[in-house]
C-alpha cells in the first residue's frame, strides 16, 4: 500500500518529519512518501495563508494521487479536506480529524495542546465542524516563541500533558500541529495518559480505510461541467466533475 | 465612496451583472467598481472550485484594495471573507452575509431560495458559521437547468417565494446566490414580503460601515513574518502580517 | 427620511442622549425624533421593569410611528423588538441587535462591555435569541456605581475594551446599554479595535433598512380580530391585527 | 393552602374555565381563587398582544398575591413567569412550565397540541428557553376554527393524540393552551398515554413547592432604587426592589 | 398512598437515611418503603459500578413494585430511570430529575453542589440528557473526605451553598447524591435561596403523579417477545413487554 | 494480536456471526475469539434489557480480557462501552461508534439504515453522545419482520441505501446493528457509495489502537476502592479501582 503525505506548508522540512513520522507508524508493507506546497506559506499562521494552503493541498493531491491509495494532510487545520474528498477516488484523511476521533475511542474526553495562544478558537471551528467540541475537557497552548528548540518544547509539552492528565478526567491529550510531529511519541514516557499525534493516526486510519477497500471511484467520474483555468490543468481536470450525481 | 465589488467566479458577465445591481442599490456619491477572479471556476459549483475562490478573492483584493473605501465579495458562499477581513484595513462584507443579517433585522424568521437541489446543506454550514441557522424558517431550491432563462428563473423565483411567505411566518426571503442578482426587485411585486438581493444588501451594509469611519487599520500593520511564495507578490506582501498581535 | 427614536424608560435625559447620538450617526437629510415611555422604570434595572418597558415602547410607537420612516428602540435589552415588528409598517431596528450584526461584519469574534455584574447573563439571553452567541469572545462589566461621573465611567469603559482587544482575537468591542450612549465614539481614540455604540448602529441600520424600501404595508393590514381594552386606543387599534395571515 | 389563578387574558370565562379545573387539581384543603388581567386582549393571538399581557399578569399578581401561597399563570406561554418570579416571595407557576416539566417525568419524549397552525414556532421558543426542546417528538395544530365548539374539538384533540401516541415513542402528550383547559380530562379514555393539562399540572407543581416551605421572602425585600411610575401602584412598590443583591 | 424508595447501592444505611427523609417530605397519608439493590457496589463511585446498580434497580423494581403507588430512585445518577419507565405501569422519578425540575421551577438558574471533584462531568452528561444544562450557573463540589463528619460536612455545603448565592444570580441550589440526603434540611437556615433535597423533591413529585391518576398500565401490557435469562424471574417476565406498540 | 468479540445479547449464532465477519476484516496475523453475555435477554430490544446488557458485556470482559490486546463490542448500541473503558487497560471499540467515525472519514454527512421504526431515536441518542448527530444526513428503518428472511432483507437494505445515496449528498451508508452483521458486505456492489459494518469497522479500529502502543495499564491500577458483591468476582475485582486518580 502507498499512502502519499501532503504539507499545505511550502517547507520541505517539515515534509520530511511528516514522512518520518508516518514511516515510523505504518505497518510493514506500506510506502510512505511526500510532497510538499508548491506555492503559499513556508509555515501557515493566518486564515489568509490557510485558504491558499487549501488551494496548494488540492493542487498536489491532483498532480500526485495517482499511484497512491491513500492520502493523509500534513497541515494542522485539515486545509482543504472536505474539498479533496470530492474530487479524489482514494481516501483523504486529515491530520487532526484523525487524531480527534482516535481520542473519542479512548475515553469520554481528551486534552489538547496547540502552537500559539491564539489558536484554541481557530481549533474549536475545526472541532465543532467534526462534531467533537462537546468531548474537549480542555485545550493548553505552548508560546510560538519554543519553536526551533527541541528540548524545551518537548519539555513543556511534557508539561501541559501532565497538567491536562491531572486536572481532567480525559482519555487522551492530542499534541496538535503538523510542527509538533514527533513529539508525542518522545514525551509518552513521561505522561500517564495516550498522547497522539496526528500524523501517526492519520497514517493509521488511512491504512485502515484502504484495507476495508470502500468503493470511492464514483467520486471522481468526470462529467460535462467545465473545470477550472488558471490553476494547474491536473486540477482543472479534476474538478470539472459535476457538483453532484443528483441535480444534473 | 468607493465600493469594490470582487467575483469569485472567472466569469466576467457575473462580475458586470453586480456590479449593475451595486449601482442601483448604492446612494447618490457611492462610485462601484468590479473586478474578476484571475483563476479558478467560470462558476463555483463544488467544494474544491469554491476553495480555489477563496484564493482567487484574496488575490482579487490584495491587488485592488487600495483606493476603495469598502470591498463586497459576488460570490454565493462569501468564499476567503473572514481571511479577507484579517487583511484589509477597510471593510469586506459578504454578499449572503448580508442578507442574511439583513432578514434578521426584518422579523424573528426567514426564509431562504438557493440554486441547485443539493446546495440547502451548503448553506446551513454557513448559516451556522454566521450563527443564524436556528432563524431559518425553509429553505427551497430552484432548478439548475433553470439557468440562462430569465423569464421562467424569476417566474420560479416567484412561486418559490409565495408558497414560504403562505407556509412560514418569515419577515423576508433571501434570495440567495450570485447567479440570481437583480431577481428579487424583479419579482418583489409579485411576493408579500421582502425579498433581498445579497449584493444590493452587500452594499448597502458596506456603506454604512464606511460610514460609520471605525479604525481598521490595525488589520494590515506589516510584520516581520515572512509572507507566501508562489502567489501574486501583492497577496505574499499583505499576509505577511503577524498571525495576531498577542502572542509574538 | 425620518427616523424615531423610543426610549423605554421614563427619563427624558436618555431620550435626548440617544436623539444626540442618533443625530451625529445619521446622514444629512435624516430627520431624528425622540419619544420618551409614558409609563414604567426611570432606568429599567428589572425583569419586572423591562416586562412593563416593552408594552411602553408599543404604547409610545403605536401613538407616533405614522410619519416616521423607521423606528430604532433605545433601551439596551431592545424591549418589545419583535412585537413591534409584528405591529408596524416600517423598519423598527434595536439598538443592541444592530451593535451586535454589525460587530459580526467586523469580525469572527466580538467583545461587550456591560452595565452591572449580574447583566451578562441577561444580554447571553439575547445572544441566543439573535443566534450570535458562538460569536462572542467575552463580555466585562463596569460598575453601576460609576453611572453619572462620566469621566471615570470613560476611563473605566477605555480600560475594559483594551484588555477585551489584548486578550482576546476580536474585530470590535460593543458598548452596550443606553447609558453608554455616545460614549464608544468618545473613547475610540484610546482603543485600538472599532467601539460599537447600539444607538449609531441603529440608526445607520434604519437607513439601510429605509433606503431598501421593503415593502412593509402588510404587517399592518387591519383585521377583523378584537384588539386590546385598557391601553392606549391606538395600540388597541393596531394590533387587532389578525395573528397571522395563514390560519383565519 | 390558598393558590391564585392569574389570567392573562382580560376574559372572565377563560378565568372561570382555569379555576374550575384548578379545583378538580387541587387536593383538599387547597384554596383556588382567580383574577383576570385588567387590560390587553381578550384573548392574546399575537406578540404585542403578549407582551402586553405579561404587564397585566405583573399587575394582577401584585394587586392580589398577598394572602396567597403560590400562583398559577392561566396564559399559555407563561407571560410574565420569569418577571413574576423576580419579585414576589411566593411560588409561581406557568401552566406551559409544569406540564412541560410533568411531561419529561413520565418518558424520553412527549408529544404535544397547540391552536393554530402558525404557533408551533411560538412553543419553540418556548421550551427553548425551558430547555426541553430536545425531548419533544412533535408538535401537533388545531386549526383554530373550532374554537366555541367543544365537541368537535374535543374530537380533534382525541384523534391528534392517537396520532401522536401512534406515531411517536412518546411517554405523553402536553394539550397545550388556557382555551383547552379541561380537554385532556375530558378525552383522556379515549388515548392510550397521559394527555396532560397545563392548569392542572400548574396546581399541582404549585402544591409541592407550597408544601416544601422553600425560603423566598428574599425576592421582595425592598429596596432603595426608583420604582416605577404609570403603573397600579402596587406593582410600582414591589418593582422598587435591587435588580440583584450582588450589584449595590 | 404508597411510595417506593429503591436504593441502587447495597448499603442499608443509605437506605433508612432515604426512607427517613421521604417520610419527613411526604403528606400525611402517604406510606413510605425502601428497597436496597441486590448486587452492586456498597456506594457508586465509578461507571461500571453505575451500570451494575442500573439493573440492580431494575431487579429490584420489577420485584417489589406491585402495591407502590409509584416508586422513587435512591440513587445520585438517577441509574436505571429510562429504562424503568419502559417497564413499570406506575410513575418512576430519579432523585436527581426531581431536584433539577424543582429547581428550574424556582428561578431562571440554579446552582449545584456534588460530591468529588471528578463529578461535574458526570452530572454534566445528566443535565444534558434532561435538557437543563443551560439553566445551571455553576456546579461546585465538595471533598470525599468530609463523608461521615457530618458536621465537617454540612458545615461545606453552607459555604458553598453561599459562595454559589452571593456569586450566581440563581434561584435555588440542588445538593446532588444521595449521601448528602437530608443535608438540605439541616444547612436551609443558613442559606438565603432555597436547597433542594432529591430524595424530598423526588417524594413530592411522585405525589403529585399518583394524585394525577395518568393511565400508565400501557407500559407493562405483557407481549409475546421473549424476555431475559439469568436475571430474576421477575425481570425476566417484565422485560419480554414488546419494545414499542409500534412496530410489531 | 488477539481481539475479543463481546456479544451483549445471549444468543450464541449472533456472537458466531460477529467473529465470522471479524476474522473477515482482520489482517491476517490477528486472531478473533468471541464471548456471549451470560445472562440478559436472547436480542435486546428495550431499554431495560439494554441496561442489563451493559452489566453482562461487563462481566464478560472482566472475565475474559486477559490474553486480549483489545475488545470489540458485538451490540448494536455499544452497551456498556464507557463504563468498559474506565475498568481496562486495553483498546475497546464499540461496533457503532466504530462505524459512525469512519463514515466521518469518507465525507461530510453520512446515512444510517436501523432495524425497526422506533429505533432512529435511541441512535439519535447515541449519535449525540459521540459528537456526530450533525453530520447524519438521514436515518431509515427496516422493519423487524424481516428478520431471519435473509434474501428478503439484503435487498431491502440495498433499497435503501440506494434511496439514501440518491437522496442526499452523503459520503457512506452505516449499517447498523449487530443483526445486520455481513450485510454491507453482501449488498455493497448494488450501492455507489461505501456500507459500513460496525463488527468490520471495530476490528479495523481496534488493530489501529493496538498498533499504536498507546499506554493503557493506568485504567486498571487496583485501588483500596470496595468492589461489588453479588456480581461475578472478576468484576468486582476490577471495579475496586478508584474512580479516578484526581479526588482520593
Amino acid at each position: 500500500m502507498r499512502i502519499l503525505i501532503v504539507n499545505g506548508n511550502t517547507t520541505q522540512a517539515i515534509t520530511d518529519l511528516a514522512v518520518g513520522e508516518a514511516r515510523r507508524a505504518a505497518t510493514s508493507g506500506t510506502e510512505v512518501v511526500g510532497v510538499t506546497a508548491r506555492f503559499g506559506a513556508a509555515f501557515v499562521s493566518n486564515a489568509a495563508q490557510e485558504a491558499v494552503a487549501a488551494h496548494a493541498v488540492l493542487d498536489a493531491l491532483a498532480r500526485l494521487y495517482r499511484g497512491a491509495d491513500a492520502a493523509v494532510l500534513a497541515i494542522s487545520l485539515d486545509s482543504g479536506l472536505a474539498a479533496a474528498r470530492g474530487l479524489l477516488p482514494i481516501p483523504v484523511v486529515g491530520m487532526t480529524e484523525a487524531a480527534l476521533f482516535t481520542a473519542c475511542m479512548l475515553g469520554d474526553r481528551f486534552g489538547m495542546i496547540v502552537l500559539g495562544r491564539d489558536s484554541p478558537p481557530l481549533y474549536g471551528e475545526l472541532l465543532e465542524r467534526y462534531g467533537v467540541e462537546s468531548r474537549l475537557a480542555e485545550c493548553r497552548s505552548i508560546e510560538r516563541s519554543l519553536l526551533g528548540q527541541d528540548d524545551a518544547l518537548a519539555e513543556r509539552i511534557a508539561q501541559e500533558a501532565r497538567t491536562l492528565a491531572a486536572n481532567c478526567d480525559i482519555g487522551a491529550v492530542v499534541v496538535c500541529g503538523v510542527v509538533f510531529t514527533g513529539m508525542a511519541s518522545r514525551v509518552q514516557a513521561q505522561v500517564p495518559v495516550p498522547l497522539l499525534d496526528g500524523i501517526a493516526c492519520g497514517v493509521r486510519q488511512a491504512e485502515s480505510l484502504v484495507r476495508a477497500k470502500f468503493p470511492l471511484a464514483y467520486r471522481s467520474a468526470a462529467g460535462p461541467a467545465p473545470g477550472m483555468t488558471g490553476v494547474s490543468p491536473e486540477l482543472a481536470a479534476l474538478s470539472a466533475v459535476p457538483p453532484s450525481p443528483k441535480d444534473k
